[in-house]
């Protein structure tokens, strides 16, 4: 039977010019569906494992292509719970060169931003599950939603499920102080944190000597001491960290690290020309899942996840719409863009 | 010098799937904009007087987008406000033969319903003002829209201004309870009111005898009626109402009758082949007041905004976008769709 | 518990020209799936049931499209199994006007064709099904395809399970000999026959009276005949047929009867402007279904399939994209195409 | 061997927003190439015949696209001359319901306008050729046109080859009075004279009794008199008046008439649901000069031109894309638009 | 009050294959609007600056749809001319890799190139205006040209009003030598004069040492010298150069140096992946006139005009849609490329 | 008279996602046309050679729009049989940065792959005739391909006629081992033999050494070792091979050498940015026939046919739509993709 994981969040109507046209160039946007968790939630599914998405999410047509379209990537959305009264929306414009991408949020009032705690039945959702996973934009979205996030995770280990979260911090979400006070409070129910390369300063004020962020440049050794740092601070088993180097909007260096209180792994560095970076970090945190549940060695993990998330910035949209042997095929390092016939 | 008319609403970002196609079968929206009151003033800038929109819109690109497109059709757009959280939005599905058009408002917590009394100058923003409209939608929007809608009627009045209100019920903004207390109150500074088949109904209770809505069936001699007692009990100085019989969401045939509290006047009917209705009453209202400004006579008028509203059915998405000539033309009959070299 | 519908048959990609477009005017051509009993499958999906689609597709990306669109639409695709060379294809071009649809089949050597009697192990397949339904399409497709029918009937009526079988004679896939001869020997294993305005005479040579297809006429007193006939012959429980009389490429009216084996029930006849026309028959079966298994009286059950595939002309593509309750409000009677806001 | 037709004319650049959009709507046009006597080419073309088409075009990419068009057609292009300025562009608007289509020339200057006599071996040309068309847009194109065309008509008289000629008065090309001096010079060389319901008037000054073309009234017995008129005048052998109603941009009546100086034959008439209706004049030129050139009796011709010209307005574009054996079937009636599989 | 400025030229309609498309391949052209003068002028309107545009177009739709396209990005079009034939067009193919982009132009007898002295009442023009900016383009659009401009630029200066003039030679459109007599003439009124790499040598024979524009080498010292010349023989006031290095048609160095008659100042050299090319000139006058306006020091204006240049080419068109903020953040140089939420 | 060349094999529809979308994310597809022989025949066209192209299609529509493009063009199809079920198809989805490009071929049952040895009269069709081109995809397409090829091969020599083979191995259509004895058998009757850096192993088992082709590095001495191989074994009169380093899906390096049994002549090398990669090699292929048509010398010879294939990679879909010039540009070194106005 395959393992189950299952992830909590929102998911949005993701609103996008064609191309790199702006805004205010076009009459059509490409409508998609993205999030977080739900990211999560299908990557994992294109590897083969059975996952369950767990939402709320209004009772109307738009709602509903949301769904079919989680349903088509074979996401278990049986416990989409329907209320509320609307779905979030976000707009993304694409950037190119040394225009940034742009992204306006409008998930005010979005039917999971009201969720009350009696809405879940964790024992329920729970049921058969292997790993739960959420990012720190859940409790960000609601006056109850970190107490709602707290008893998920509380409920998780008390049925020996493995739970992973994402820092993810939205500065038009919450402050870092909110952000701080909230996710730390959950950090004892975590086993394995995920941080970029700037998410670890926002909320827990652990910052990386000798980097830059604006400039692109980023120093490995700085992301060592924040990954021991977290875990001295915080207890976790094991920390990821993401390290995007970014020199235009096209193109971007990707890997990433990870420490399992003993030792550090450092992936293969990946220079990507860019199709779309939105996913890209969700990419990387169900390439680690994906690792976890087949018990690879540890190098092995920081490889595929580093892969998967490189690969999915060849893809456009939310979704990493690649194959588990696609990913596998990138770490034996055979492919290079060569047409497969 | 140009006549200058100003409307007050809410103009909307609208998403519709291209042709015919059902909300679950796109990953592309058409994305324009609309709303009653802008597109009355699109409609009149396109007929040639000077035209303002007041509204509320958000500081962000999106909001931008809709001033632009106004800006595009030569709307003066330096009273409306930029401030709040978010521009409201509608997705808008097409009907074709038997299955009817959809549409999915998610306008909650817009900029404009978020209005406060203060927001608005109206003794400004009426500076050299000819006409002023507005639709029964404007004080369904939020809390303090009635009063500010009260007061702008006011101010209007102590200058002389005309005014007009298309009734324009719609249910999912409030009861037809609320809708009957609020629009009473402003009945009393209101010159024109236009109505169609269903809205004097469901707003006043008067409803037009041996006519089914849903059959198609229009008795003109019962809108006589419901036109004469709109008079009788709320002192309008002329009444018109629109008349759509609707034999599939393709084919509509539509007239009009105006009432001026002596004679009816009722306009030709058009058999017409539906590109896009949204709009088609906007359309008519423009019509109507470009035919009192013109100062047509009353069967000219009727037949102006008739024959105005037709063409509208023929343009996509919400904006009525002829020309002045161009109804006269379908007016004097004698177009019936050849080319024009 | 829902209950629960099986349907065997060929899904293909489908490749149609935007709009009005002839074959050599396109450099795209838009992408869908399609097939006769994956439509039904997909419709009745839509109107609430468990629905299970069994068919053999190739193990490459465009035969998993078609998994994942059926699956979008909450199809179950468990026991498609995944072999051999190649999907089958049909070119769709739209007509207008005078001008005709056409069809181009590109389905030799698809998956499905090759299929083998012990591919299939129908008792598992049937585990927990309501109804079985096929069409005279699936026979047709290749060697072995007659046996498979046959086996997989007798499974069904062993187990209990009603059957269901639409004729839908392809002269390009069998003669009409060919047709009469299997068709005949799955006969007695099918409950309700359904047929077209002339599959009757194509297959079984039973033919109305006073009906002449190419001139658009249909006498609907000759199909009660023919239906008696086909029950007097066959013993089918019951036997409905749809009557589509073509003004035009554009414009048909469609209506049906319904005989069973007592009373005659005729229903309304709609005039349908049409968006997309193929797939209107398998609406109409999945709207009989839909109603057998809602035991709905007979009258009911006939409205309710016409009303079910006047919808579907009305949407783009194969597949029947209404709600039961869109459904149900036509055959109401109170639509009209009117906005529903 | 097949009969080769030649035609002389200009073809142009055609610009059009996509369906029904307006020219302010849209910031994409469709780019099609067209112009009556290239039409004529290729729809004589799909007939089966050779055909040759004679202009003379500037050396850029814009009008190698017209070329590469022509030759996907089959058309011969060997005699199309490279030189001048630019390539004619006409900027297409569709109508629909009451709203006219609108077509803008901006064909000033193009290279064909400043054709010299010596730029045309018309021995060489007219090679082989069995029948020679042209319009009366041609000789309005500039200042040396009339003088080919007579020089063209003289010589092809002189090899006895067949002449046609559709008068297409087109009034932003030149006053009906220069029309009428220009084309009574060349009546004495053509043996088909072709008018719509507007030409013979607009031209000649022979006017239809009891006919209002803006009312889409059409009389077909006055067209009978026009006919007769225009062989007793200008001893043309023949004449075919091709009779348009219009009772909408979407809808029209077709049928025509063929008068041999003996008796008239009327063609069936076809009640169109329209998809493109330019180029439909220019389908019955080439549905005729197929008839003749198939030696067909006169009923068959101008039911074969009339039919032609009908499956015409289904297609989207200038140009006539189907085939004989689908104009046959048309005539023959037992088609009637449904699916051909 | 915001400071005003006034440009003069040529709007010309533009039409575009999507992406790499090559102008054979498509049936489709993007159809947006441009020309070196009114990008300057929506450029600094975006800006946040009054402009005006000063042209001629005719009185048909499309050229109503240029200056509805000005006026959505907020250019007052009150002072443009309506008559003449025909509005420019130019059709304009992406080059990619090692194949160039490739323009072609059709815009001889357009209305602004038949313009007369006294089509233009420059008094009225200049109202309140504080700076005027032409390009080379202009006085060689037709024969009256050349005139226009010294009327115009002459009273300018009378007027106080700052000028500048970006020589932007077009071979096709003049002679060298033609060139630079006209221009020569022009020079004694102009502030500010802009080249590019290659104009300076082209219009007046000064040019860089040691640097090849075919090989994409720049010499940065060369362009120094070719800066003090100008100003020594023609009495600018100050001299900017654009120094664009071609490595491929889709990656292009940009820098830029100032010259004020006493020091050169020299702008960061960006290396960009680029969208669309044309109009990064004119993106770069705006920058410049844009820091003039602001009374920046040289440094601050020549950064500020080399980003906004820069992110011109990240936009599709010829409109450089980048807010002055947006420019201001590259200056800074804090965000390489990061997605701003 | 212009020099003709045929070629002969197997033209495809081509259905392709847009951009980089993967086959799961589209619900369109580009339509086009291509393969290996016919690329070769479009691009000696473009270049302004006669061109031939043999093949058998089916007669069906879809079939029509592959001669039709081919026409299109310029290429002959008079000898294009029409016979067989089907037209192939392969499905192309574009890879981006580390995600490679994925072919699915959907060619099976193919009406050339049916083809017999009487289907063609090789001394007709090689009539005139300078040049005969196949690639080793011909003889693998069906059961009687390596004996028409090799008919084919023998009469060309038999007329003295240029021969040339392109390797192209498909692993998907043949055994290596398959291959390598077909392949053989026609080696006598080859003058020029063309390779890529994995076809001679792959085919004949020379291999080039001290290169990995899935590291993307190249070993130019090794290939010259392969060519030198290659013509001492089977005694081609001159061997061609391109040599493609691959660093990511959209960055490739390009260049070839070229042995005369004398002489090695190495090209310039191109660094690509590309836009679509299928059919670089037939553009190499056509510019190197091309050149020896031309008589070129070796050095120049090798220079235009990378050049050629250098800007097929620019350009979207099979074939290379350049002229001689643009590649002569190229050649002398001139351009660097700036804008050609």
């Amino acid at each position: 039977m395959a393992k189950k994981i299952v992830t909590f969040g929102e998911i949005m109507l993701r609103l996008a010019p064609d191309n790199y046209l702006r805004f205010n160039q076009v009459d059509h946007y490409e409508a998609t569906f993205g999030g977080a968790e739900a990211n999560v939630c299908v990557s994992l599914s294109n590897y083969g494992y059975d996952t369950s998405f767990i939402s709320i999410l209004p009772n109307n047509d738009i709602a509903q292509c949301a769904i079919n379209t989680l349903r088509k990537f074979n996401v278990n959305t049986d416990n989409i719970l329907r209320k509320g009264n609307r779905i979030g929306i976000y707009f993304c414009e694409k950037g190119a060169s040394e225009r940034p991408s742009k992204v306006i949020y409008d998930r005010k009032g979005s039917s999971i931003s009201c969720a009350k705690l009696e809405d879940f039945d964790w024992d329920k959702i729970f049921d058969n599950a292997s790993w739960f996973h959420l990012t720190g934009i859940t409790p960000a979205l609601g006056e109850n939603l970190p107490n709602i996030c707290m008893e998920a995770l509380k409920k998780a280990k008390e049925k020996n499920i493995n739970t992973s979260l994402d820092l993810n911090y939205r500065k038009k979400l919450w402050s870092k102080d909110e952000a701080k006070e909230s996710i730390t409070k959950l950090c004892p129910y975590i086993d394995i944190l995920i941080s970029n390369e700037e998410d670890a300063k926002d909320v827990f004020g652990i910052e990386a000597k000798d980097t830059n962020i604006d400039d692109g440049k980023i120093n490995v050794e700085g992301y060592k001491e924040v990954a021991k740092e977290l875990i001295e601070k915080y207890h976790f088993e094991k920390v990821a960290i993401t390290l995007r180097e970014s020199f235009s909007a096209n193109d971007n260096a990707w890997s990433s690290v990870l420490y399992d209180n003993k030792n550090f792994y450092i992936s293969k560095k990946y220079n990507m020309h860019i199709v779309d970076r939105v996913g890209g970090g969700d990419a990387f945190a169900a390439g680690l899942i994906s690792g976890f549940l087949d018990e690879l060695n540890m190098q092995d993990i920081i490889e595929f996840a580093s892969a998967s998330s490189c690969l999915k910035h060849s893809i456009q949209g939310d979704f990493n719409l690649v194959s588990k042997e696609e990913v596998q095929s990138l770490v034996k390092g055979n492919i290079r863009g060569r047409v497969q016939r």
